[in-house]
């Protein structure tokens, strides 16, 4: 129920998708949510893919791995300025709406809040590699700093048994360089090698790579997987895609091909 | 490989996401995308969102269910036109790229083909109830007309004992009415009635609609969820979120405060 007697606040907050890489991939309405703030906060890569909408904005920069002061800063500063808080992607997935809403709650604020979705890393990836979760998928980060890993073991596992594709966030850190490698295992023990996959690493912006191989080929690419990659495994249905003689990317068919003859 | 001896055709096929509802929606590479081609293709509900878009081009309006015939003409007029067909949400998320490609594929097409991606219905439905997929997540259509209902079950039940938020697709339609229900049972015969889910109808677009609700009270929406329904159900650690006075969404926190006091 809305408090009546309330004071309305001026302030508004903002949790703004910005999308993957390059400024093409933002929404309308995340670029009009950004233009309307007072002030911007993001760290050093967001603010770069957006500095063409930012000039004569308090523009704050942050750095990586200090979620919780960030979003304490945000809410505070929104309670009498209308503030963005941008996030690659979309902010929802692996980004800071969560935290800034779980922030908001537990300050007590009732400042207005809004989420703007943005193009998640996934269907980022997936557009460049060709269409691998044309159906039911699954978005696994193998990040164990918020998640133990045995339960994104089993996550792993349940996934890949239930026949969908996989998408992988933060796949390989310098301090967690063995993470890839052992999801890669746990794959394998349910997948035939043969099996398509593809690495996305900095989708949409500059030094783009997009390298489709077999599950069994993973050991050659993983050195190039990073924290900046992102990881999509097929299913048993998917397979590699031809674009006229070239073999250009991976598909997962949704099963057209039981219903129709083409 | 390349094929250096052939023609190079003059067309092109975009396969394009314009995101959930509004133009708003949209992404600048996405309205480019179909500012630059000569003939549209799509049905009815996506032409009217980008209506503001294709004023002087070749607009083909297609209807639902004709996708392999809709892609074979897409990929036929590709051969000399520039040609974009549209998608609502992410093309590659239950959308036409998955089958374009596979008739591209299928008839030895080298015609250039790019996927550009949108903001999916997932991240768009979640962003308007709070950030309920803010960690891994599962996304599962609950149509079987392409998949058998036993691997959806099969895949509901994985999701939902692997501890992920699952946000199904497609989750009732009037020759479907019962898969709703049948999937609410499968989830709660695992997670507990007080579970925190959600649905979005009509996300970004006239007539929208966003309800939280426990778990256990699905019957009382069942009429409600249709084909333009997206439905987010949560985890055992998804809850509802507050801002100031009002319960206004639900959350997944992503175990900050398992790190963190604050």
């Amino acid at each position: 129920m809305p408090s009546h007697g309330e004071k309305k606040s001026p302030g508004k907050l903002y949790i703004v998708g910005i999308g993957p890489g390059s400024q093409g991939q933002i929404t309308g309405d995340a670029t009009k949510a950004i233009r309307d703030s007072e002030v911007i906060i993001g760290n050093a890569a967001y603010l770069d893919q957006i500095a063409g909408l930012t000039s004569g904005k308090r523009v704050i920069r942050s750095s990586m791995g200090h979620e919780v002061e960030r979003a304490r800063e945000a809410v505070g500063l929104a309670s009498r300025s209308r503030v963005a808080m941008v996030s690659g992607g979309d902010p929802g997935v692996y980004g800071m709406a969560g935290i800034v809403l779980e922030v908001v709650d537990n300050m007590g604020s009732s400042i207005p809040v809004e989420v703007i979705p943005g193009v998640t890393a996934a269907t980022a990836a997936a557009a460049l590699v060709g269409s691998p979760l044309s159906g039911d998928f699954a978005v696994v980060s193998l990040s164990d700093l918020l998640t133990p890993w045995e339960v994104i073991e089993h996550r792993l596992r349940a996934v890949v048994r239930a026949g969908m594709p996989l998408v992988l966030y933060n796949p390989r850190s310098r301090t967690r360089s063995a993470n890839f490698g052992r999801a890669m295992k746990i794959v394998l023990d349910i997948l035939p090698d043969s099996t398509p996959m593809a690495l996305v690493r900095h989708a949409y912006r500059e030094g783009e790579q997009v390298i489709t191989l077999t599950a069994g080929e993973w050991e050659t690419v993983e050195e190039q997987v990073d924290m900046h990659t992102v990881v999509i495994i097929g299913s048993e249905e998917t397979r590699f895609w031809r674009n006229g003689n070239e073999t250009r990317g991976i598909i997962t068919p949704r099963g057209y091909h039981r219903k129709y003859v083409y």
